[in-house]
């Protein structure tokens, strides 16, 4: 499965693509952190971060993208800028098919580090070790969309046996509803 | 000048165009609410949202459009899906080379009703007066929507004096700064 690892920014937004194997295998494919001038009206720097999820969508196809949630812990107007450009993000996804998945920080850490509270030099050294790579990635927002990647492909199985089960259940209790409604029908007919 | 006005959500987004004339004269063009539905996912969401808007800009041509700037003052998750369906809104211009204007809540209020804490109600009043509807605008957003625009129209002629004034201070002070840096330059000639 070869998923891209996004964490949006408008600042910064970090881009990644991983490849996963067997097991726990992972593999990065690229990395990079895309800047936007902050001089810029808003609409054009989401049209330079648009332009470049797009193609990096086009050129390594991934089956997946991975996008950091973010709540509103952080100041008011750095959360809408990280909303904006992760709706530009999700959009260009749902334009080329490419399924959607997001992420909190701390499910984020605790995959990558096996800790929800684990700071970014944790997350950075584990992401260089589970990735075998030859130095640190950074900023901090290029490692962060490693995390990102790695820790969809790790939760995938569970997030696919959680919708597998969740449409059990939703089946299982239109089932039950019928029976109940043919039951309540029954008894009617008998009162009568 | 035709200005699009968008209150950005994910369940309901109002969308307005709204044709400026000479003075306070403004008339509206259309007027409509995107629904999308919660139980798909996220970036499908953005799509029907993205598709929709794009259409209205295609067919009405409007010279700016006017979004709604939202603070975290609401429920973080709504918050987040507001700057999500704004973001993409404001992707939309930008592959069109629209002129994007933000416009907090308050400014829309204090323009159409000149209260800036007016309610739903009052909004939606003033907006019928002003645009000598027939019936009130539902629901609220599409009359927000409509508000934002009329907003616009109003405060577009300050916006571009203040945008003019600021350029004309940042050239003052280029200027300033260039004469400083000659005369410390010639200072520091004479002192030698």
């Amino acid at each position: 499965m070869r998923v891209m690892g996004v964490d949006p920014g408008l600042t910064r937004c970090g881009l990644s693509v991983i490849e996963s194997g067997k097991g726990r295998n992972v593999t990065a494919l690229d990395v990079d952190v895309v800047r936007t001038p902050a001089d810029q009206p808003l609409h054009r720097r989401l049209l330079i971060i648009s332009d470049t999820v797009e193609y990096w969508m086009d050129t390594h196809r991934p089956d997946v993208v991975a996008i950091e949630r973010v709540f509103s812990n952080q100041n008011a107007n750095t959360a809408m800028g990280t909303g904006q450009a992760g709706g530009v993000i999700a959009l260009a996804a749902a334009r080329r098919d490419i399924d959607v998945h997001f992420h909190t920080p701390s499910e984020v850490k605790a995959a990558v580090t096996g800790n929800g509270r684990a700071d970014k030099a944790q997350v950075t050294t584990m992401v260089t070790k589970i990735l075998a790579l030859q130095q640190k990635p950074t900023p901090a927002d290029a490692a962060d969309a490693l995390a990102l990647a790695i820790c969809h492909c790790w939760r995938a199985p569970m997030i696919a046996r959680m919708a597998a089960a969740e449409a059990m259940a939703a089946e299982q209790r239109r089932k039950y509803q019928a029976t109940l409604k043919a039951t309540a029908k029954a008894k009617a007919k008998v009162a009568r």
